[in-house]
């Protein structure tokens, strides 16, 4: 018999009604003949609910608490939907991260799964249960809760499709699937019947935050099928998430924007081996994502070295910066807050001269400026000033057909 | 070291000021040297809530999705709790049931305690931390989540207290203590200094509801000593349930009134032997209390039986004393809702004729009729008009010089 996991996130399950909802899909899942796996996140907004609370009492609590706190979210979540199922008169059961023997390592609130032990999956499957999983949890080896940090029911769902070599992997979410954009942007964004992993590892990673890039990685490197589609309307098929074809020809397959970054520049940098790694290694234990980093010799002979950040890690990491300024006795980093990051998406878009080429001709018929460049196999990345990026969207929406 | 175990209940623990307050008093207790252990019931209403939105979805879940999901109350109870005490600086760590080693049988919503594995908790307890415990739950062999019914928290505290050999076990509550009587019906009630396992059980039994008895028996068959006391006023020392002394003299402890029940009298069944028998073996399986038997046999040769069941019950056992009428071919049952039952209780109290004969004077200048008698060692019950039960009550209160 096949074996199915979805998930459904926090939205899918916010209340009474919509509960039921996704019971009567699960059930006409399991109806159809799947051995069926669920994985739940918390309901609606209680998670932060949770972590208000606890901010109340304490400003800095620990992170073992926080996972013993936050993880009765998804344990609640799991018990109503098994109680929905069961009265459909359906055989059910829930079971905790620890119950379905997930086992995590001791990073409290970022965990990462070690292993899972699927036995209790298995005996439940096999007694033609419907299993209902707490996402976002697992324990330690010493039975200590942990949550696996943003993205984590996801997560779940991709480990145990890859653990119990599910068919497919269903995220059922709050939109139809992947689009060819934003569709808040541009009206005239399409959904995608499919995508490669590489393709949707950038969209998530470039802001279109259907699903975190972790989970989609996990995915790829198991080449696990994902489907992600809608929980309000069980009518649309949604988006699949599989290996890349061989291609005849690169396509764009979707535009993103991100204007939640900063630019950073550090000019007249001293043009002497390690200058350069000397800068992102004081920077690599403060955990932040930096992207598009570009360093060229200036007419002095000095190196300007510029490089992105998303803006809530701005604060974090301009000690470490000006720190830096004064040890190479470079100049003053310079901040520049108004920028987007418009980025076509699509294997083998570099390789075709034609798409870059249009992509920035766009940018010259709009009279937009592009400040920094950054390429991979399947994207092209372009930083340019924010109060232009939604006309800068819909106009390379629309040149690419998307 | 000595080590103490502290219980709070869901009102000592309602809100996040309260939260605060019991971290004070936990606090308080390991700075006096104790190894302390608390257990933490569900924040305020929380169980009934959770338990109305599951009814919203299914009028008749099962026991286990149940116990899954309102288990989640005291896991945020203890995590919001260990996170308030972090705040202060100590060193704390909360415990599940499951992490805590509480095994249990397998009936879900009124599991028993099989076992303590108390390992986890002194290696935490070594370290010098507070341990909280979450109270009202367990696990099974397999490791599922059981609740433990009611008056389950206390139940966790005085089995912990037990395992761990406590010195003494804390029970703290929205009450100073154990009173003479209820304090809401009569003024000049007072407080306890202290009060044995048997009193205190006939206390609870009898509608005193500070305490439920299983955890008292529990106590009681271990010598574990027992403090009920104030989780709002820490400078009341509160009431101690300890072993019984050998009493120089027979004294009346306290005087309770229980209005919650109904009289229940099949007339004229015929005189066999094992009538009566039959008649209480076919309640058995209903898991009714019943109480005050009396069986006398009237001027026609025949048995009246009489007994009193609590109010609740009443419509679930009917069937069964209907059918056992039809069965036998006694008169119909007799069922009289305006009772009270009053009850003196105190170690020897029937060994003293002075009580007894003190006590029905009472009722004799009142002008009240007795209905029903039954005696223990240590308590004396009569079946009154419930109209007069309150001035009944003071009375008898004064009388004893309570």
């Amino acid at each position: 018999m096949s074996l199915i996991v979805q998930k459904y996130g926090g939205t899918s399950v916010a209340d009474i009604e919509r509960i039921r909802n996704v019971a009567s899909r699960v059930i006409e899942t399991k109806k159809s003949g799947y051995q069926t796996v669920v994985v739940v996140s918390a309901m609606g907004d209680s998670t932060d609910e949770l972590i208000k609370m606890a901010r109340e009492l304490n400003p800095n609590p620990s992170s073992r608490e926080m996972d013993m706190l936050i993880s009765t979210g998804e344990q609640l979540s799991i018990a109503m939907l098994a109680i929905a199922i069961e009265s459909k008169g359906f055989d059910v059961i829930s079971l905790t991260g620890a119950q379905c023997g997930i086992k995590t390592d001791e990073i409290y609130s970022k965990a990462k799964i070690d292993e899972i032990d699927t036995r209790r999956i298995r005996q439940e499957l096999e007694q033609d249960r419907i299993v209902i999983v707490a996402g976002f949890q697992g324990t330690t080896k010493t039975g200590d809760i942990t949550t696996l940090g943003r993205g984590g029911s996801d997560t779940t769902a991709v480990a145990l499709a890859v653990a119990l070599e599910a068919e497919k992997c269903e995220i059922y979410t709050d939109v139809l699937g992947i689009y060819t954009t934003d569709p808040r942007l541009v009206k005239s964004a399409s959904l995608l019947k499919s995508i490669s992993y590489d393709e949707m590892l950038e969209m998530a990673k470039l802001g279109a935050g259907v699903m975190h890039p972790r989970s989609i990685e996990l995915a790829r490197k198991n080449n696990t099928k994902l489907v992600v589609r809608s929980a309000f309307d069980f009518n649309s098929n949604g988006t699949e998430i599989i290996g890349a074809k061989k291609m005849e020809k690169a396509q764009v397959r979707g535009v993103t924007i991100d204007e939640n970054i900063v630019r950073i520049s550090v000019p007249n940098v001293p043009d002497k081996p390690g200058i350069a790694f000397k800068l992102f290694s004081s920077l690599v234990d403060l955990n932040v994502h930096i992207d598009m980093i570009i360093q060229n010799l200036n007419h002095d002979g000095l190196n300007d070295i510029s490089f992105t950040v998303p803006s809530e890690d701005l604060d974090h990491i301009m000690p470490a910066i000006n720190a830096y300024v004064e040890e190479v006795g470079s100049s003053p980093a310079r901040i520049k807050k108004e920028v987007s990051k418009l980025s076509i998406i699509g294997t083998g878009v570099t390789s075709d001269v034609k798409i870059a080429s249009g992509l920035f001709g766009r940018f010259y018929d709009l009279g937009i400026n592009i400040e920094m460049i950054s390429t991979s196999e399947i994207k092209i990345s372009c930083i340019i000033a924010q109060d232009k990026s939604q006309i800068a969207l819909e106009s390379v929406h629309e040149y690419f057909n998307l």
